[in-house]
């Protein structure tokens, strides 16, 4: 069935190209068209282009339909193009015409752009809670590790002493400015574009302010042909802060690959956590963080994956825009999988904890002589110049120890600070104003 | 001179390779070394770590290369590495041994990732303010030809009605998105990262609180291993709001070209901004539009190009971070050039007043029938095979005209609550307070 | 079952989340890992490292399962990790002890790399067919409609006569150089890595001669080290060359969406081979061109999104490598979808005649009124500003007709000597000298 | 002055913006533009479209000119929009009305198009050279240190043994296979576009065999439009070579990054090619390795960064096009710069001889432990499961010494036949034929 059937058959090659995916990804929006759809006919009945007798049969059916999206057992049949026919047509079996009514006044085009933020609100949501929990377990992390050295590196070199606990925690701060990035993709999603139609607005007296209000949307996307033009732009928005997050997810992996080789030694996981080799019975190989970097990679590579479709497109829909949701929509869950994982293997790991007593770090302590120089009154140059000729003539021997106490440093990790800065964030979002719409929305009769 | 000498020199091929443009790049920053020099070293003193006259003579001396860098006339002499040591020697030089005492408890890394940041706000701010101009044009414009049909597009094929006025409504709309993604990146990079040395903090006391309240940041990327990890992150978030706007002004330019075909014929600019053909002596070509195209997409490959070298880096320094600032730091520029011509040429556009008249658009108004027989009591699906039946028999004669009312809609385009959206936004960033904090330690004494 | 199962269990979740979607990527390499096998055992028993009744039982069975792979009744099993785990389990449950010995003398790193460089050959035979059909099909119809012009845009400016032949030649053309591409990535893969093991080659005295004759591969991955390290890279320089073909196909595409705009309405497709909508009864849309287009720009993105997975990694082995499977091996049948239906659509399109009889399309001739008077002894720049001054006064009129016929112009399309160089180009693969090693390989008793 | 100046005055700013870095830009191109315009007119005297005698004294001033390119003394003069302006202007100055026939049956399209081409074959000639000393330089040390063990690594864990003979011979072969890129990037680039004009071909009766062989071009872009369409399909091509270059190169250099980390110390370069740190007296970092490494990831996002520029573009010229020059121009030099430090590097570095002295590495040989019970009669899986107990037990005390003797093995590296490969693969470019076609050119009279 299409919506559109005017008795001219599809060539089939053309029908099942066209189709591609498309059934497969519309499975991620189906309780979301359904949500869309209770708020359209609540309106539509508002401004009298339904009755209230139809309404009501239809929100009953919908919401039926919605339990079904929630238990899994949605499918769309065979012939059937895409989840907006298939709503549309499982009404029209159970309720005859009425079912017809619900397009009235909308389109395809703006049913699936509702669908999409309806869907990437609730799945920021969920990158929001996964990112709390490794949150947490990185800044425990840095709480249980703070006094334990490890050298730290620039140029890949043994630089200066650094520890466990501003490893773990570097990264749990930088968890917090990746939400930021988030909090701008919801600001971008949370705005209403049900009424675009087909990018071009109704001739029907349409209340937009009142779907607004009933999807707990934080204001409309006014203008509809920037309704319209948003679909491929918040994708591609939403995937720069999923990107951000990555970015992080990955290197925090990159740096534990690179200190479970023996040739670091900082850590280790449980056996439970590794793999072995076909060939080499020795091998307990960090295939989990490798696999969170290539992930956390692909995730970066999504925004410019979703701009080269849109580049150099016009204003006004293509069907270019569909082939986007085939990485956009499980990029979420993907990233949600390595924020677990990563999780879970933060919670696991062992540490090294005399890293430090290796002679080989010995030099990560030059600073600090240069410095107690420094505080005796010889000008940081000439400090520098007479530890660099000690460390040449092979006569440096420095303490294995450091006294950092400023914000931030060492001694002095300000992890609660951090944790104001991700509560500060998180409950700026106020999702509890969405779900509670949501929560009237389908208890409307 | 290098900061780092030590006797050997170092080949002068490697020396030309490691240099590279970096020289050439560090102008850009020249300003802001100075600004973050000033509040360091005010900072020493507070802890004991610089006396009070010494202060003094340092803050005059570096007021007046704060002067020179605004009048153009800082260089970074041959031989000299970078800015931070051409400063640093400018010091030495007129005020002796004093000169070498500011680079204590700091590290070039540091220093450049604080110069980073203050260019970065800095340059946001002039972002914002292009942005605002070529909103007001596009809002301007949408006001003035709100009345003026064009036929919309989907799938490029003729649709429905639209307008001039949702055209460039929608453009203007389209950049408030944008402002939330610049909010964000203003807010990654409007925390202080100063006092991280060259990653692992320093044995000094600093008082990075008072270096933050200095420098009029908002707060202070605490761990100082994350202050190092947010070189090449700060640039690449950053760089994606760049790409967000340059988005936006990017698929304008795009339809603006496509509009100026002689097979659309919607918009002509004037003979002075358009250019001509060595062979074809006809032409007046919208190169002004092309490149502003192709510089947004410049643009908005930025996140990737950045991507690509922090990519599978571990935490630490590494010199590759210095490549960043070839693409990263002159982009804000072609940014703004881009969306001051765009501005420019909104303003100076003539758009044609009668399109809808040419019989080829028509069937833009099919649904328009559509929804009149809805409106009679007819289901939506029967009214659209009723029309598609009259289309198809050559009996299709509609009225040429729209009575669209709902909000954002060609009748009710909202621009008002479009711009209240913008000046919320702009509002929130408060440049003021850095601007002020900026003032404050330029005077002090 | 795990090759290198030592007793310790492996996390569930850590057991999903490692082998992700391998279980259904491995499906598409299953034939060419028996191949594979059956190369390596052959090779073994020449060195005595297998007995020839072993050997002769080991081909019989991997025969049957060769069989079975052709005809899609291969399954990998569930707790099977792999296909070369379930190739190895499936022998030894048939064979017993001697199953085991199949895995001597190599590793799954160079099964998985052998499988690759087999399946890409594989596919790249496939996809010059492809390139091939839509070759002749361009050709046909640029003979077939030579004659006929269109205006042809500089800027999508109206600016000079072109025809329909130069257009339709014109991707011919461009396919030739895609051929270039797609060469060098065959040479690149068709060099056998079979004896790297895990990179690092084997104390066993294999012979890579005879595997690399029985396989049908011109020349051999000598060094072990590099063989491992083509992993990733082979895929990337392979993925440059559908990126190239893409290149051709999606700008064929674009190009058709807009000559199928009713603004330009040089190209019809037959109703059957459009789409409709769901609220615009007259709609009849190019979505075929659309996501052949969009397709085709995912696969010109997939180099950048494997070498963001292998940037920055050191050699040696990562189980990052295996997520470039997801994208790489289904890239191959979605280029040659696009192909197909590209194909498919060009012999069915319909061209308008007398597209030039429009009025708006005239000034496409000023060139050649200028040539006129440079034939007449008028220097070039003269007879450019005089012709200029007649289209600025209105007095422009000119004749509507071309003579250009030098090689590749529209009198002379030089149809014919494309289809050399592309003849030669595809002589020049030799896949029969593959093709028939393989069927020797398989009739091996 | 402009080629198509009309008398309308362009607006300053838009002129600012359009010329942008072209003139810059232009400057790599100048002796070519002398070159196409030599084999143009000498085409246009043989088809009596020129004198002889105008011929000749063109001829004379363009040898001047090209002298003048040549010695660094060519300027493009404020005022003057590009090179193809600039030479003509010259022309005209100095011979009059003779000047300005050059222009005739071209346009700065094919000029362009030629110039690039001939550009794009010098550069890869040298790109060509620089490979070979590149390949030189580590075949040599391959040989040099084919006896020194190292761990080789899969997951960065300590894995199988290798050798800095097996290591550095990797990257030559690798070469080997980038050579296969560059020359289908040649391929593409030799064949002359000149004769496109502004891509639709030309009413004069031009010879395009005579000017195909006159620049020593192997073949022509045939089809005119094909020609035209060649701009940025070929630059993006190239960079696919360049890119699969800089993937070798740069994974080479973060192998030594690491390598050169304390955590491995397996390579040491002498203290003039390293740098050091402002605050810590001890380092010496290996900047020129990190450099390349950045450097070569650039490269590798030029293909993109050309992608997202022509992406979506219809075919036909547009001014998008010029950006691409300023960014691909200068990558064959950076390219260029790379390969020349990486050679000086490995030239000048020093190996660690006794590596795998180190107790840690000793589980290397676990494969060769379980090869020899398999050379015993145990199946592989057996051996396999034997050995893993002894490691699990602490009993495992392996040999250290290897006798691999396979192709591309530790004690058989096979470089000679890599050697084979690199000689076959350069010979096959013939660049002799270019530079002698180029040099009877300069010659003409």
């Amino acid at each position: 069935m299409k919506l559109w059937d005017k008795g001219i058959k599809v060539n089939d090659k053309v029908e099942r190209f066209t189709v591609g995916k498309d059934r497969e990804m519309d499975l991620y929006l189906a309780p979301f068209d359904v949500l869309g759809t209770m708020a359209h006919i609540t309106m539509l009945e508002s401004v009298g282009l339904l009755q209230k007798n139809e309404l009501d049969q239809l929100l009953s059916e919908l919401q039926n339909i919605y339990t079904t999206t929630l238990e899994g057992n949605f499918k769309i049949e065979d012939g059937i193009e895409d989840v907006h026919s298939q709503v549309e047509m499982m009404l029209t079996e159970r309720l005859g015409d009425i079912g017809k009514k619900v397009h009235s006044g909308r389109s395809r085009n703006d049913q699936v752009l509702l669908d999409l933020k309806l869907f990437i609100r609730k799945k920021i949501e969920e990158v929001v809670e996964a990112v709390q929990d490794f949150f947490g377990a990185l800044q425990t992390q840095s709480e249980n590790y703070k006094d334990y050295l490890i050298p730290g590196y620039t140029h890949l070199q043994v630089a200066m002493p650094s520890s466990f606990g501003l490893w773990f925690g570097a990264y749990a701060e930088s968890l917090t400015d990746d939400m930021q990035m988030l909090k701008a993709a919801w600001k971008i999603t949370n705005q209403n574009p049900l009424g675009a139609a087909a990018g071009y607005g109704s001739s029907f007296p349409l209340n937009r302010q009142l779907t607004t209000s009933l999807l707990g949307f934080d204001n409309m996307n006014y203008n509809v042909v920037y309704a319209q033009m948003g679909r491929g732009k918040t994708e591609k928005n939403v995937a720069m802060a999923l990107s951000s997050v990555a970015y992080t997810v990955g290197k925090f992996a990159m740096d534990a690959c690179l200190y479970m080789s023996q040739n670091f030694g900082f850590l280790t996981l449980p056996g439970e956590l590794t793999t072995g080799s076909s060939i080499m019975p020795h091998k307990k190989n960090p295939d989990v963080f490798e696999l969170i970097r290539a992930k956390c990679n692909q995730i970066q590579a999504l925004p410019e994956s979703i701009g080269i479709i849109t580049g150099n497109l016009p204003s006004g829909y293509f069907r270019d825009l569909q082939l986007i949701k085939e990485n956009f929509l499980p990029a979420f869950d993907e990233l949600i999988s390595c924020l677990d994982l990563a999780t879970f293997a933060v919670n696991n790991i062992t540490i090294k904890k005399d890293v430090l007593q290796n002679e080989m770090y010995k030099y990560a302590f030059s600073v600090e002589e240069v410095n107690k120089l420094v505080l005796q009154g010889i000008p940081f140059r000439d400090a520098y110049k007479q530890i660099g000729k000690m460390i040449e003539d092979g006569a440096f021997d420095p303490e294995i120890n450091v006294a950092h106490t400023h914000e931030g440093s060492i001694g002095n990790l300000c992890n609660q600070q951090v944790q104001q800065k991700m509560e500060g964030l998180i409950d700026s979002f106020n999702f509890e104003k969405v779900n509670k719409a949501l929560k009237s929305l389908l208890e409307l009769k």
